[in-house]
């Protein structure tokens, strides 16, 4: 059954640019939040992953900006797996203003390396519980 | 004639993350300072656009990450115009690691609106002078 | 009698550099978070501030650093008016790790300026309800 | 006798916030670009520092802000070593408008440590050469 992680982000005065609104590369970090929120929604941390030398790349990034958020409101992100196949995780994204209006969408595609290489590995032997959890949760 | 601005960039402590190469939204960044040059290249300066209350944003993005940066290097970017129809542009970008390889690339769809209202304007014409240049410059 | 605004911060994946630590100029957004909040619970919002035309630079800031914050973990973040006199304002930080140990201190002065011409305002004047806000809450 | 290092820094819009001109978080990554230079000019590189398992945290930093920068303005930031013992270093900084006018003097003070335990090591022992360099850079 599809996992929805819900978090809410206070928007920063750093996040905003000289247009008044929040710059646009801000939206990925929040992208970054969201993915956090869902990992331990299903009971796991990005942190340990990464005690055993294992990083979470992101190889393919799409973003569609349709409103802007500003100083003072509190956004809310939405994220879940919206792809996975044992090797390649694909999470989706969708921000929303305070008014509930669709702000943001995205979708950013992972794999899982080794951190001294760089070389990747296949999710669903290295980490069994995780590949468990990602498929019942995936979309 | 397609126009292909090109830029050194040094890597910043600051970009980079716990991974040890530059975090993927630091890219959009330098996406960024590549249109700034294209721009500037063409004979505009995007600052003098804001002088007149209208800015750029960006509506749709699209990045694929080949290799990791890191602090030391020196990165170059190329930028170029991919599409534009008068109202809407698309710069595409190649960065490449110091050794010549293809490190990202990437595409991002702009638009033109009033500062004050976020509508959008047509660039053809708003800045005819713009328009002609990047009628020329585009691929 | 002294105000002290409390806000929980989790450290967010960007926020990290290469050392695996937080990047020290992050703590800098982060005091401005702490300020944001102090700002509230004595009443007020900075964004309003904003909308009449006046901004709050930095004008002057000490940071120490003590324990280095991680990704994963979770800041608490104190503020207070450290000296108010009816022009500048000092605001205190203090950063704690999530086992209490003292991580960051740090000190920002502020004046009050038009946006349009960055030249000094007189709070006592122009905002007269702050300033009692602020001759209150202060240490 | 003394070295001081200069380096030009294009503003990023990035960098901007909305007041419309450079967040003042953004100087001190830019101090850090001075550092990275000022090594160089020395003759050593920060990043080999680190391939050994040291780095060199920030531990105290003043910064006094004087004049704002804008998107499109090109900075120049100097960098010299203003106090050094063999343990501690401390660097200070100068960024200047495109005028020549002084925007932002610094001071950040640094350790060396053990990537791993955060243990200060004696410059003077471990990095022997860069001592020299430095008490000889020093002012």
């Amino acid at each position: 059954m599809m996992k929805i992680a819900e978090k809410q982000i206070e928007v920063r005065y750093a996040e905003t640019d000289q247009m008044g609104v929040v710059y646009h590369a801000n939206y990925l970090i929040w992208m970054e939040v969201g993915r956090t929120e869902l990992i331990k929604q299903l009971g796991f941390h990005y942190a340990d992953m990464e005690k055993e030398g294992i990083i979470s790349p992101v190889i393919d990034l799409h973003v569609s900006y349709k409103k802007p958020l500003h100083y003072g409101e509190t956004a809310t992100i939405k994220t879940w797996i919206e792809a996975y196949d044992g090797i390649r995780v694909t999470y989706g994204y969708e921000i929303f203003t305070p008014n509930g209006e669709l702000a943001v969408t995205g979708r950013s595609q992972h794999v899982c390396v080794k951190r001294d290489s760089f070389r990747p590995i296949v999710i669903r032997k290295y980490f069994p519980d995780w590949h468990e959890a990602y498929e019942r949760a995936k979309k």
